[in-house]
Parts: C-alpha cells; structure tokens; sequence
C-alpha cells in the first residue's frame, strides 16, 4: 500500500466539502476542467505531462486513519464531514490530453465529471502534478527539438526539489531527453540512467593521472572522463594516453563550449580518439543548445534550466467549475463572471484540425459537443478513469512516443525559439462554425 | 520506517563511490561544502531553509533490498559496490548554519565531513533540499519584510510538485508566513493551516445568496467569504446581510486590489463591519505586496510566486570537495581551478560581524581557522551530526524563531526590494586580518 496522496490537498477543498455536505449540494453532478489560460510568455506550445502520474495518485487518494486523525484533531472539518472522507474513493470520470500531447491556450487538458465533493476534492492534487510535470515537459521539448537528434542528458536532481526531481526526470524524459543522472527516476520510472564521475572525484585523488587512471580501471574504457578540472588541453591528451583512442567520451562543465568544443574534437581526432563523444554540461538551455549546434558536440548534460521550466516553473493552469447540474437536473455552463479571470462555461470537447498532409491547424473546442471531424482531424480528449478505475496507460515510454508524434505534426514555425504566438490558433467551435 | 531517500541521488556519486573503492581512497579523510557562489540577482541577503529536512532524509539514507536488487538489475555499480551500499549508514560530522539563518556569498552553509565515498554520496540529496527550501525562504523573507507584521498565507501547493508543495510551505512558515493552505505541511511539519472557499463553491450553487447563506451555516460566521465570482459591491453588501457587521472576513481574489480594497473596507465599514478582514489573493509577490501596504487589506494570500522562488527558483549552491586527507595523512585544501568555476579551496569557518548595536557588519570567513570574535559577533556553523547522530533540532518553528532573529540584525537597507548588492560583504579572513 502507497502513502496516501489525500492530505496533498487545499485546506478549503475540505471546509468546500463539508459546506456542501451540510446544504445537500455535495453529490450534484459537475463538471471541471484543467486548462491554462495562455501559454508562457513568447512560448508556441506546451506539452501536456504529468497525466500517468496523477491517475496513478488517484489509486492513493484515500484518507486513512493517519489524514482523519489529523484533520479531527486540526479541526479542519466536522464529523460529520470526516465520516464522508472515511469512505472516499473517487467513482467518476476523467477524460484528457494523451500524456505527452501538445496543448494550446484554452485546450480542456483533464476533464473530471463527479459529485461536486468528489471532484472539488482533486483540484490541488491535479494541478499540482499537471502544472509542474508540463512546466518540465514544456521546457524540454524546446531543448530535444534544438538538439535535433543529439541525446539530452536531465541531470538538474540538484536544483529542485528531491521529489520534484524524479518527476523532472520523468518529464524530460517525455519530451525527448534520452536519460537522467537520477536513480530514482530510474528505479521508478524506466528512465534510463547515466553518470559518470564529478570534480570531486578528481580532486580526491593526487592527481589527475591517478584519478583518470583509477576510474578506467574500474568503469572501463567506455567510460566518459571530466577534463576541466585543471588544464582541458592536458587533460585530454592525458585521457587518451591512458584510455587509448577508444575512450569513451569526455566531459567539459565550464569555459567557452563552443570554442573548447572544436579544440577538443580536433585534439581527439588528432589523437586517433575519433570515435571518443565529447559531452557539455555547463547551464545549458534551448538557446545554449542551439547556439552549440554548429560546434562538435556529441550529447548534452542540462540541469536547472530544464527542471526549472526554463524560466517557466509553472504552466499556469486552472482547475474549473464549467458545469454542474441545475435544479431540473440538467447540466448547466456556470463560469466566474468579474474582472479579469472569466472563463468559458460549459463543457468542452477538442479536436486538432489537420490538413490532409496531417500537419496541425487549429485547436478546435465545441462547447457542449464535439467538433465535426473533416477527416484528417484528431480527437485530443481520450478516456482516462471511467467509474473510478484507471483506463489509460500511465507509462513514461507511452507518453514519449505520443509526444514525438504529437510534435512532428506540428508547422515548422511552432519550433522556433524566438518570442511568437501560439503556432495554431484556438478556435472556439462557436467561432468557427 | 519512513521510505529510504538513498535513490535521490545521482548516478555519477555511486560510479564515484565504485571507483574509490577499488583505488582504495574511499575513506580517505574529505571536507564536502555547501555554498552558493553569489546570490540571485539583485538580492540583498539569503535565507538558508531545509537544514531540518536534510537532517531528517539522513536518517532514512539506506540502501534496502529494493534499492540493491535496483541497482544490481541496472548494472549501476558492481558487486563490491553493492556490498559496501548495502552497510551504508552515514557516520561523518556535519556542521551549518543553523535554519532560518541569513547567508551571503560564500557563507558555507552545510559542511560535510567524512571519508569521500561517505560524503560523496550526499551531494544530490543536500542539494535537492537545500537549494528549493532556500530558494522559497528567500523570496518568502522578502515577502513578509514587505508585509510588515501583516500575515501571509502561502497558497501555491498548486503551482508547484505536489511534494514539492509540502517542502515550500514550510519553507515559507520559516520566512515568517503564518499559515498554508498545504494540509500535508499542517501534519508533517506543524504549520498551522487555512482555507475557506473557491469560486467553484460559489457556482455550484443557484446563486451568490445560496452559497453564502450555506457556507455561513456550516462554518460560520468567522469564516471568509469570496465576494468576487459575480459583483463584488453586490457581494459584500450580501455577505453583511446574511452574516451580520460580524463577519470574520471577505476575499477578493482578482482586479484591481488597491482600489477594491478600498472600496470594499468604505463599504464594509459604513454597513457596520468594521472587524470584517479584507484578504487580498491574486497573483501577489513582494513588490505587489509592497504596493498594497497602503491598502487596507488585512492578509495576504500568495501562490505562484512564493512557491517558485519569486523569479529565482533555485538557490544556485553547490556542494564541493574543499579540503582532503593527504597521502601524508595532513588534511590538504583542493579546489578546481580551471576556467569560470574556480573555488576557494580549505575548510572555512564564519562569524557574522557586529557592531555594538547587534547589527550585522560582515560575513568574515576563516580558511583553515576560526575567525576571533571582536566580543559582538556570533558564529554561524553549529554542530548539526555527530558521529551519524542528528544532534540539531530539525522543527520549522524553532528556524522560523531564529529566521526572525537573525533578519532583525540586518541593516535597514537589506529590506529594500530594489536591485541591489548583498546587504553585508562577505570577507576572507586572508583578506582581513
């Protein structure tokens, strides 16, 4: 049995609960809806991650009698309330984005039908995961489409928090990052892991000839050696006196990549070590990767920038209220109706409209029904948990496959890394039609 | 038995530790240093949050049966290697920075002392917590600086990991926050919670007068009702009517807040509710906080921005080999010296400069030795394990007392929002003496 994900959870889901409890409204039909109301600033699209985890802490999401002893003794609800937690266990619907699509402004992300205490009870939980997992995901698909084929390296365990990083992992490894240095994301979910050895391991030996010397000794040939320790220059010529032209990669962590890139490489073919990988790793991003483009780099290592959304943390959605059940029984679009944070009421179904070359056009979003499919078309909503029981895979693997899918039907333009609008529009099914 | 953390780590500190093992230099005397090179941008002082929480993943710093079959399945590390994880069990010294402390660059933060494969293999887990405690604290400082004794809620479970939630709670409750809307953080770390109603709480109802009146009856008339789904004007005049001039307090959670709050507290007052509290809830960080002080707003709600670090997600510190056992057995100072991510090699020691008055002067760092004391200064590491026993209160109440303490000492100008120098200079005691 998993911790239980249940206290992972807004205080006022829970006074919401016992409220509705109190008045009778707490089993009324409803309708939310996970969405973000605009992608980051100069950003063309998002990746949606994180879905396979959420439906996975879902199967967690019981208050035991740890949760109900705290929350009695806390005061957070009556008992009458912690009665009706006791015997908690979602038993509604969700349908999403695949793991792994893309998603645009507007785009109906997760959509969860339930009494309204069953659902209001997942708003902190889902928003949590979804809102840093694509954060991450989003991120680094910028970094996999700029490398263009060349492995990305998640080593950024160090910068965020010790969970937060194995759902980082987990995330790059979604959008296209070939490994990650953390085991825990090895152990938990698949991702391939990779490392090789730090500074400190040089610095712990005499000198570098020891340290290089010791850890082929132990790690093989094909291990990759970190040369920027003291001298790079010195470094490599004495990485391949040791390892022989068949090393396996080296690693530079500081200085000028692009410039070190190219005097190493020619240094290494000079050397016969023409097969040996040379690996940067130093506050990379999709820029720094793209301006490495042009230069002799085998793989790249990024740390914070990725894990941290590259200056994105948080993908900004919202889980909504935009239906519920009226007097009559029938479902109603209710929305916020002041100021600045209206939304569409009602509930929506998604469509990416492509073109008979299968290349994406719109999003489309009818209110209340599904858009027509002209043919080429792709329905984005799929289902997730029907009547509490988890449908859809939750696999990393799977979500990866369906990002670079999803991607490749993307224009051309929705690549760039230049400030630009979303790379399709949103087109609400009532405009269109 | 909590879960073990050993996974939390990256894979180069186990190929590190295999290595070691075979040259033989695994126990080998090291000095582990945790600092960061220079603070964000324009800061003017950091707070060190996650000194407890690093305390207590040592103690759960095991590699069990699973974490062994893992790493043996994977081929991580080889036989020997696994034998010796197998009987891990940390038996160093640490020393630190009490929790809750203000540091500048350079301050070592956590010093780590063991043989190299001991120590090494912390490196990712300090980092992780270390570095996202701090980096929420340290915006969450500026906050409640800003706030001058008004209270803070931190409310951004939902924009970050969902662990990572439970972590930035009590990070901010260090920083002078006093409550969470994280549930979770109210039971695992004892910061008290609150939380009344979201918008979707309105709308599940037929109209405002349902929500409020049933909202009222459940929890009372202390509770906070959001006034802002619909009209707020109509909403507050609504709200006295059915709670009586002794409603606890209203919530306005998007538009203009300095001119709302105005007008709402004009209103509230002339029908009587000169008690009720006016929160305050969207989209806040400390220079809007600032901006609101004028403002008669009674609390502040923050969400995205505190948990994200206020634009400066990570801490930036890292955790560097600084001084080793010599092959003459005399413990021997060692740094990188390559390039940009030169370091100062040696132990340090540091002492807070201050004048007379308690006001911190300067941040003196001793290599190798003890700054002396001038009679008004306090020193900064304090003995945090023992031989592998935590001898440090790890609770997040006693570092928000010594956080409180410690900001007070700062000079006037380290409160300023501004870009601008740290507030203090930090001095190599080379450099001093």
């Amino acid at each position: 049995m998993n911790p239980s994900t249940a206290l992972l959870t807004d205080h006022y889901e829970l006074t919401m609960v016992q409220a509705a409890l109190a008045s009778g409204h707490a089993d009324r039909r409803c309708v939310f809806e996970t969405f973000a109301r605009r992608l980051p600033d100069g950003r063309r699209y998002g990746v949606v991650a994180g879905t396979g985890r959420v439906l996975e802490s879902l199967r967690d999401f019981r208050f035991g009698e740890a949760e109900l002893a705290y929350l009695e003794e806390q005061q957070v609800v009556d008992a009458r309330t912690l009665r009706w937690l006791a015997d908690y266990r979602f038993s509604g619907e969700v349908w999403g984005y695949a793991e792994g699509e893309i998603y645009f402004p507007g785009s109906p992300l997760m959509v969860v039908e339930a009494g309204f205490a069953e659902g209001v009870l997942l708003e902190t939980l889902v928003l949590s995961v979804l809102n840093h997992d694509s954060a991450v995901a989003s991120a680094a698909s910028r970094m996999t489409a700029s490398a263009h084929g060349r492995p990305c390296i998640e080593m950024g365990s160090r910068r965020t928090h010790e969970q937060a990083a194995v759902a980082a992992a987990r995330a790059a490894y979604v959008a296209g990052f070939d490994s990650t240095s953390n085991l825990e994301a090895g152990r938990r979910h698949g991702v391939p892991t990779a490392g090789t050895a730090a500074h400190s391991y040089t610095l712990l030996h005499g000198d570098e000839r020891e340290a290089f010397a010791n850890q082929l000794a132990s790690l093989g040939g094909s291990t990759t050696l970190l040369v920027d320790t003291y001298d790079v220059r010195a470094a490599v010529e004495l990485a391949v006196e040791l390892a022989g032209p068949g090393l396996g990669g080296v690693r530079l962590d500081s200085g000028d990549l692009v410039s070190q890139a190219h005097e190493v490489r020619e240094q290494l073919d000079s050397l016969g070590a023409t097969g040996t990988r040379i690996v940067v790793t130093s506050d990379l991003d999709e820029y720094a990767i793209a301006a490495l483009q042009a230069a002799p780099v085998d793989a790249y290592g990024v740390g914070t920038r990725v894990v941290t959304g590259s200056g994105h943390p948080a993908a900004g959605m919202v889980y909504k209220l935009v239906s519920r059940e009226g007097a009559d029984g029938r479902m109603e679009g209710v929305a916020k109706a002041s100021t600045d944070k209206a939304s569409v009421g009602g509930r929506k179904y998604a469509l990416r409209r492509r073109g008979p070359d299968g290349s994406a056009q719109a999003e489309i979003i009818g209110i209340d029904e599904q858009p027509g499919d002209d043919g080429d078309d792709r329905t984005l909503l799929v289902p997730l948990v029907r009547g509490g029981e988890v449908v859809a895979p939750t696999d990393a693997r799977t979500a990866r496959a369906h990002h670079e899918a999803a991607r490749a039907e993307l224009p051309q333009r929705a690549l760039r890394l230049s400030h630009g609008d979303p790379a399709i529009p949103t087109i609400y099914l009532d405009d269109w039609s």
